[in-house]
């Protein structure tokens, strides 16, 4: 399938290989509408077309065609059908201390191209208060970087993000239960078994911040059934110890 | 150890979790001097006063600590004592088609903190020409990029790096001779046998460009020895796909 980037919001170069139709998008059954940055990408890069068909899906739906019928310049109006599922999602739950918002936005993607459909941003004493404060944290940004991690994979299945801003509450309260059909680890620098590979079981994993959660922290983790695993003696960024262990813990369908 | 963040030449918020001496810094056996980012970052982020130490390597050489001497806002002195190697590398080398400058500049930070000591770039018909033409692949750049990756991961050793504009004299000619005695691996879509994991073996592995390699490509990276396969159905961004697949492949030291 071809990846023929576009430049999103964000400024980034990205590939559009699915386009990816919003409920607000459709007019009665099967004609849907469009402009804005999907709209641009289709016009401008793929040259796209009357009559022409692209790679399409709904939201939490189902993936198949889109065929373009007209195109005034700003509003594209398409015919779709669709009878594809969405391809498999990892059955891996990922909590992330979060991340400064330059990594978050591009873990996000890469975390929603991976198929991970289940992510909890959590605090921990090593995250700057004012990651919490920052723009990118609304809800509309973080939903958009997931929607260009589905429209990079060829998915339409959205993560559910949540913002946990209290650790001990979430790791005490909520995480026992949360986890509790899981395997439950914990990526921790220091003497530890490695961590497993190739798993298809549901995980929740737990991945610190920058100089890693504090030993209270990894205690409280302890405590809710995770155990500690080590992934190399190297101190990686967290963007790329991401797709790394998840590349390494899961069986990618 | 800590990773307070500094802010890089590329703008971007990264760890230094080593302050990596260059040859040019030597002014006598244990007598070293810098200045610019290096020492602004240990003055503003780390805050340090003469008396304290910070880890440090010396660029393919060993690790140790470096005692602050004297800081007149400028320049740093430093007395640096080491007596430990670098950390074990990976037995893999990298063969990536040239990806786009914005995100070369990423791969190479992340391929060199996973440990990999030897990548080719190469080219291949969907790399735009343009890409080799960008200021982001002169060699001083590419070399900063790789010393962000070496500080990141506390490692001194540089990575050798080799820039392949013609792909089929390079594959023809010296790809066999330059893999030989590695397991040599082509990352390609498809329905092939999925990628091996946690190999400590001598590996060769060959990522694609965005939308992969042409049939011809394929078939002539396999005539060099390349094994076709999958790595999930999912279209992963190439620095997604990156840390993904070695940490999949490779058994982290």
């Amino acid at each position: 399938m071809s990846t023929v980037p576009c430049r999103t919001a964000c400024g980034i170069m990205r590939a559009m290989n699915l386009l990816l139709l919003h409920p607000d998008d459709q007019l009665d059954d099967a004609l849907w509408q469009i402009s804005g940055r999907r709209a641009e990408h289709l016009r401008r890069v793929r040259a796209l077309v009357p009559g022409q068909r692209v790679p399409a899906g709904i939201l939490n739906g189902p993936i198949g065609t889109a065929e373009l019928l007209s195109d005034d310049g700003h509003m594209q109006h398409f015919r779709f059908q669709g009878d594809q599922v969405a391809p498999p999602s990892l059955p891996l739950t990922l909590i992330l201390a979060l991340p400064r918002p330059k990594m978050l936005k591009r873990i996000l993607i890469d975390a929603t191209s991976l198929g991970i459909k289940k992510i909890i941003l959590l605090n921990s004493f090593k995250v700057e208060k004012s990651f919490w404060q920052t723009p990118e944290l609304k809800q509309s940004l973080l939903f958009e970087k997931m929607i260009l991690g589905l429209e990079q994979a060829c998915d339409t299945v959205l993560p559910t993000l949540a913002l946990e801003q209290r650790f001990r509450p979430f790791v005490e309260d909520r995480l026992p239960a949360l986890s509790q059909h899981s395997l439950r680890l914990l990526a921790h620098p220091g003497e530890h078994p490695s961590l497993p590979a190739g798993l298809a079981q549901q995980v929740t994993l737990a991945v610190g911040p920058e100089g890693g959660w504090t030993p209270y922290e990894v205690d409280m983790l302890r405590k809710a059934g995770f155990a500690c695993h080590s992934f190399g003696q190297r101190i990686l960024r967290v963007e790329t110890a991401v797709p790394a262990i998840v590349g390494r813990l899961m069986k990618l369908p």
